[in-house]
């Protein structure tokens, strides 16, 4: 099972492959899976030697980040408890501060997004996060450190599979041109603007859709940041900008030619009574909370954070069609599949 | 949050703390979770080294391993079919062998233990298996490699983190005594006559139980390996014995010092109609597993492989009495907690 001698199956686009069979002996396949884990392996090694501890998150719990727009969440029987699945694990990066200043997960998230989500070419039901927290930082300390491993691991990545690259047809010199300089940073109201300057509906109230982000993507050759969301768009442990209300101390990174979103994050709000009232506007019962919120008002500590999509991240960097195929065994929302 | 300068929390014993703040901030949980990161990432060096890919497991799928003997199986609604969260991630380490010859997970398993087991010391609902496979092995191969990896991340954690060890109270000396000469090899047969000869009932045709295993494993000063566990005991996926019917391929490996069971593994089935009798001998549907029989009718690689129970290394090498105290959120058979 060498992998450049094998006759070479086209890409497949769209759906996956009805027989995984077909999937897990393409080449391209075995491609992908061996960037995604030299991808890997160099972030561990990257936050290791800043000082992170690597921790392994749960995967059920009797609570999940409600901040996952428009998907459901899975409910599991516990000893007669409803538990979730984890839709993220949020609520366990601000508990584990506890422990460790500086840590990360790699962090296994389930979410059924609706049926219709399987045609972006960027949803999956399964997928993992690079989930990284540092008590006491702020904003632009995080952002730092987002920039400094995202470069990391896409100069390993050229460094090392200039064969599975090629294999996969990816344009190397537009993934070297995002290594030039600074990555850009833009607010999410600059994004508004320049969206409906481009004749987009872009609410200044809105999360900016799959389609405004595309658009928004192919305009730049790096990585670019936006920040500030607004408040009704994000989960309630984000927090709400001081000078600035309304506004969180939010951003994502969106990735260049196309591809869209790879991160999300932000300072985290650790004030027992504001998270209360965040969750009571956003319509979530406090008493859900119950472990979270009693560790909250004990005190936790102020942090920023983020979840970097590892599965985005990949088809950014092998430069993929389609999110599932940087997966072995890809679950699309609403198809069944191994 | 420094490791060693705070105050001493007494090491709790039974059931964790109803606080996790209680947990997670004791300087033991941290010197414990950082000895776990040290074993992973020596772990994960190790493999590579020695030409393994990792993957990432799924977390749910139409079906999972039934040979979890004793524990239910977790439910959870995808679509509107009936999905399962994975149990040990076995029949998508049989599928794997597609596109790698050798690799491995660190893969999340949940299994719904009786609460019985809450007591003792070594069942956790939620847990992580480094899950290995390997194409065209046999046992003889693949004990060997179980044997380098323990003693290769048994030398690492002795080497690394002599400060956590003595804060934990870990008697280093019986631990690099592991580290001398081969480890033994007992088979089934033989243990149970041991067994026996103590007074201990030891059915010839079943699983060794806890309180056996424990026995054994007090009699040792190195991790020893028992193999050719009878077929009623394991799952389908396993090998019988052609030498030997009735008897599987398989093996367990055993820590000293009473801590029992590390790891366990087998050469695998890989023949479709022996597979599909030998689920139908063990009461399972071979409808059920659809996808997995019809990769299998075609063709899977002969392979053996092995799950290793991270808590359950980790409790060994760090010395703890529980092997909750092995992971940041544990969850106790029948225990509601995060």
């Amino acid at each position: 099972m060498t992998l450049l001698t094998e006759p070479v199956v086209a890409p497949p686009s769209g759906l996956p492959p009805a027989d995984p069979r077909e999937h897990l002996t393409s080449p391209r396949t075995r491609a992908v899976l061996r960037i995604q884990n030299g991808m890997l392996t160099a972030a561990r090694a990257h936050l290791a030697g800043r000082g992170f501890t690597e921790l392994l998150p749960p995967v059920i719990g009797p609570v999940t980040d409600p901040g996952a727009r428009g998907s459901k969440q899975v409910d599991v029987d516990f000893y007669g408890h409803r538990y979730k699945l984890m839709s993220s694990a949020i609520l366990y990066k601000q508990a584990s501060l506890l422990a460790f200043d500086r840590f990360f997960y790699v962090a296994p998230n389930v979410r059924l997004e609706p049926p219709a989500t399987s045609s972006t070419s960027r949803h999956l039901v399964e997928f993992h996060q690079i989930d990284v927290e540092v008590a006491g930082a702020d904003r632009q300390e995080i952002l730092r450190i987002i920039e400094d491993l995202v470069k990391h691991v896409t100069r390993h990545v050229l460094d090392a599979f200039p064969a599975e690259l090629a294999l996969l047809g990816r344009d190397t010199a537009a993934l070297a041109a995002a290594l030039r300089g600074a990555f850009g940073h833009t607010t999410h109201r600059q994004a508004g603007e320049r969206l409906r300057a481009l004749g987009h509906d872009q609410s200044p109230d809105a999360e900016i859709d799959w389609e405004a982000e595309a658009r928004l993507s192919r305009d730049h050759e790096q990585p670019f940041f936006v920040t500030g969301y607004p408040k009704g768009s994000r989960g309630f442990y984000d927090k709400e900008d001081p000078q600035q209300p309304g506004a969180l101390r939010s951003f994502d990174l969106l990735a260049p030619e196309g591809y869209g979103e790879l991160c999300s994050g932000s300072e985290r709000e650790n004030d027992y009574a504001t998270v209360v009232s965040r969750m009571r506007e956003t319509g979530e019962n406090p008493a859900k909370y119950a472990w979270y919120l009693a560790l909250m008002r004990q005190g936790l500590p102020a942090s920023a954070g983020f979840g970097l999509g590892l599965e985005r991240f990949t088809r950014y960097l092998a430069g993929l069609d389609e999110v599932w195929q940087a997966s072995a065994f890809p679950k699309l929302p609403g198809v069944v599949s191994p």
